[in-house]
């Protein structure tokens, strides 16, 4: 595994793996890597003949009251991590290699970044937008993981990607929970004993919603409201509701599509978020790719 | 050369190319090519193996009072000069190829937007900066090609393409002019004869101040003054600046690096844009390469 810091050598890189026509499947993270992390490496080793993994915790998707400074790091764990899943490159720019002085440029994605997290964090999809499209570019991968746990970013990417004619395919991977249904999530570190107890009330609350959609329950209302039932012990529920996964427009009554059931909330000072795909027909829409769209 | 109306067919198209290892230049037009387009394609099938031109009216890069409806349109011409001259691949897309139902996503590049011609046509370079990030990702030339003559677009393209590490070096043509000076321009079909004599001022008054210049004025506003003097027959004098050429910061004083004299006028409800490169120590900089940023 190659560990890179610099444009000009990922360049290089790069170049050798390309002209002996081997695939790229590329894992953009933030860095302090878990099994979240993990599965969509592995989904792209399986499927591409190079991995790339890029560790940048991105100073333009925090907020100013956001937890840029605080946000966990563990560079040797990621890297052995990487080295044990047969990772090609370990990407890890600073902040000046990917913004350098002059830098002036964002990709703003419209209504879609505005609602749900949007709403509490103005600025932050401009920000995923943008870095994400420039990762994109530097590596230039034939495809490209996401987790489902951030739902939102991964319409954002997608419309980004078909907007913008990205020459690169996105691969949606279920989230991957504890064994008692917590997400994983690089921020879960910040919970003390009693806050995780209490933000186990999420996934709590999306799988009795998911209960009772399988028991025939169809109404988005009420498949909410048994949702944030569970969910009260937060100190903050900032949204839970049903919504379409790729417009994430807020849909009321019956449901009879594939729909996402979709929560954030705070607890102890810690965000969080969680949600569920929820198909009337039984479908597995788990594993999404960018030709859905 | 093959006509393209679609992205399928266009990624077939340059998929053949690129397994043949051959270079890909690339001259985006809104048509109705002129001898400027025509040194553009030159230089491209000059350095590259293969030259695309996209032919696009892009309506996001005009304002509601603007010019779109009535943009001269002449295809068949388009075509027959794009063949004379060893164009591989002419893209002509319809407007519904570029921008699908659904279409949210935009490019903005700060501050270098909103000065000179941006003060006078709000949303135009969030317009051209998306179209042509578009375009580079549909085509992925390793060179394109632009007119020195609308300097500030060649500004924007490079902070986006440098921004959002867009894998493409830009060159930067001189602008072509009549016997008389008139810069070339789509938009000079517009002009009456009486307006073209006026219009002559402008070139006129560019000549006049570079001759100054070369006679060693340095002084940025005798400069201005006189080829303003010279422009005074237009209906308005939008701008007549000199600025730095990459940052398009406006410069006052004594000149002693490289900059660009630029002007933007209306006569008879036509808008005509033109500049001349101004350079102290009498180097040629009017090709200027991606790598010069």
């Amino acid at each position: 595994m190659r560990i890179i810091r610099t444009l000009p050598e990922l360049k290089v890189a790069l170049k050798a793996l390309r002209e002996s026509h081997k695939s790229i499947g590329f894992v953009p993270t933030m860095g302090f890597l878990h099994e979240g992390h993990a599965s969509l490496i592995k989904q792209s080793t399986a499927r591409c003949d190079a991995t790339v993994v890029s560790v940048f915790v991105n100073p333009t998707q925090f907020g100013p009251t956001e937890d840029l400074s605080r946000y966990p790091r563990d560079l040797e764990r990621d890297q052995n991590l990487c080295l044990r899943l047969g990772v090609a490159i370990l990407f890890m720019p600073e902040a000046a290699e990917v913004y350098p002085t002059g830098f002036c440029t964002s990709i703003s994605v419209g209504p879609i970044a505005d609602v749900l997290c949007g709403e509490f964090r103005p600025g932050h999809f401009r920000g995923v937008a943008t870095v994400v499209a420039k990762l994109f570019n530097m590596v230039q991968p034939d495809l490209a993981f996401f987790g489902q746990k951030d739902l939102q970013q991964t319409a954002i990417i997608r419309r980004v990607v078909k907007d913008l004619n990205l020459p690169v395919d996105i691969l949606v991977a279920p989230t991957v929970r504890e064994a008692d249904g917590l997400a994983l999530s690089s921020r879960n570190s910040y919970l003390s004993a009693t806050d995780r107890a209490r933000a186990l009330g999420v996934s709590r609350g999306l799988f009795a919603a998911e209960k009772a959609f399988a028991g025939g329950l169809r109404d988005a209302d009420q498949l909410t409201a048994l949702a944030r039932k569970e969910m009260a012990g937060a100190d903050e529920i900032q949204y839970c509701r049903v919504v379409d996964p790729f417009t994430l427009d807020t849909l009321g009554g019956e449901i009879n599509r594939h729909v996402a059931l979709c929560a954030a909330v705070v607890i102890g000072g810690t965000r969080l978020i969680d949600n569920i795909l929820l198909t009337p027909n039984g479908e597995n829409v788990q594993f999404i790719s960018h030709l859905d769209v």
